[in-house]
């Protein structure tokens, strides 16, 4: 069934929902070595500018993973949450992300009553649905707000998508969100795919989110296109740190949302005072031309960091590697 | 009259022109300071790359503008382009570019039979479309292919750009260009106003043009829904340089377009040997936050220019002063 437009570009949607990740997201670029003074401003900067969600990282098993190899915010412990947000009373709800197989999330993601967390993102690709609903519906359990999110979705036939959307809306979870990994689709696709995630959204009584990275440089263009088609929670990263690419950026979103509750300015206030800097001391992210060509490809932007890491720039020679390697 | 999409994502649009204007509105960044290499070599990737026009830059008046004090495709005399092109015996076409009332256009603009030019294209404001009708029908009278640019159309009234379209209708003019000047509208107002001009193009057996600002992140989005919807010839510049937040990346339109005589590789090639240089000698161009907020208040990008020229970091002050400014 195809929808029509929801709003228009002058009103308030009062369902949309942003959601800052720059530390998660962001932290695939820098091993999340950020600073507790740089995760603090950002923290006070979100409230300031009224974004909705601030996601702080992963809830990764210490079992499969080092604590001593990674920045703190893959683990986001709860007193390393604390130490940033206190008790936490603002309007500004805090997030963490847990990948299936990835988390030991019966013991590391406590009872709602004894966390400052609000919101627990499950991440998922097609063929571990049935593990990310168990998850879920333990988050649930605990009192947590939750979403789903559908990895890498432009490597899945229909015929899964709509099963696997059939099983999440028979959940308990709240959201589910589009999921464009590899910066792959174009916005007529995202019209396409956000309607069919509505569609089955309504049936369900579910909301829909959107989370886009920016290989085409359509990041932006996709997170409007889907909210203009009704998706209302809206992932976004300051200056669009994230993996590869990045995501789409804050700064416009914030400039293209109406609701005066948003607020632009403490934002790019944030970004003059930490991320020139941080570009400087960080691995690079954002567009460049072998994401550019991993996302037209559909394929993971893995071998476009390494590309970038290695310092090449021969980019026929990595175009011809991709063909052989992805198709 | 709303229109309906033209084409699919895997089709081929026949009456797609790809027209590069990395000289002409890249020269807008560093003066036109290109070397005869770097035009040279911009000039065979375009032919390999299979690009439709290559705009050279401006027919200029030396009685308005020193020619001491630009580079010589502020120019465009017939012998400088021929040193690059010879008699361009090749299916790549020769673009220049004319202002209204900066072109002593009935001397500097010869016959086409004493030229290697193929296309003239006449940039005009709202208020000037009379003399620009009468530059076009010089060119036309002279063999030249012609397009008219419409500047800063997100700053004009409807009624009067009705009223312009119908005056260009009724000329001689091959292409009409929807022009973002000042990177303001998102795709939803591309689909809008793109529909208004191809309906005018409908009726009058015009073809209709788009040339999109990237300020938003949004060019190439805009490009590609103006295509959608029926624009046929497609401006983009390599690297996205122009004015600003720069333009719709040429590496991102050719890996869109599925025509096989279109090679992005050739372009990439190009941009592997020159870019990377030229970014490091060459005022910078491309988003950034100050053309964001110039974009979003739909000003001129000259002051966003300006606050980067001076090392200006601090957003919210120069927000306030647009505020002032502009509203």
């Amino acid at each position: 069934m195809s929808r029509s437009r929801q709003g228009s570009l002058i009103s308030v949607r009062p369902d949309v929902k942003v959601v800052d990740c720059t530390l998660r997201d962001g932290g695939l670029v820098n091993n999340f070595a950020f600073t507790d003074e740089f995760a603090k401003d950002l923290y006070l900067a979100n409230i300031k500018a009224g974004v909705d969600y601030m996601e702080f990282g992963y809830k990764a098993s210490k079992e499969i993973f080092n604590p001593d190899k990674f920045g703190k915010w893959k683990f986001c412990d709860e007193k390393d949450i604390r130490a940033i947000v206190g008790d936490n009373k603002t309007d500004l709800k805090i997030s963490v992300m847990a990948d299936v197989g990835r988390t030991d999330y019966k013991k590391d993601i406590l009872n709602r009553k004894d966390s400052v967390i609000d919101l627990v993102r499950v991440a998922t690709y097609i063929n571990t649905i049935p593990a990310a609903i168990e998850m879920l519906e333990d988050a649930k359990k605990k009192g947590y707000e939750t979403t789903v999110n559908i990895m890498a979705v432009s490597k899945v036939h229909d015929e899964d998508l709509d099963g696997a959307l059939e099983m999440l809306g028979e959940s308990s979870v709240d959201v589910i969100y589009l999921v464009d990994s590899f910066g792959s689709f174009y916005p007529e696709q995202i019209e396409r795919i956000s309607d069919k995630y509505l569609n089955m959204a309504a049936k369900y009584n579910k909301k829909v989110g959107i989370h886009a990275h920016n290989n085409q440089q359509l990041a932006f263009a996709n997170t409007i296109e889907a909210l203009s088609r009704g998706a209302s929670y809206l992932d976004a990263t300051v200056s669009g740190m994230g993996r590869g690419a990045g995501n789409c950026y804050m700064e416009l979103l914030l400039s293209f949302l109406r609701n005066p509750k948003y607020n632009k300015i403490a934002i790019m206030n944030f970004v003059e005072k930490h991320m020139e800097k941080l570009r400087q001391e960080s691995p690079a992210w954002g567009f460049d031309i072998p994401y550019l060509l991993t996302g037209t490809m559909n394929s993971h932007p893995s071998s476009a960091i390494q590309f970038i890491k290695e310092g090449r720039t021969d980019y026929s020679m990595f175009y011809q590697e991709l063909m052989d390697n992805v198709l």
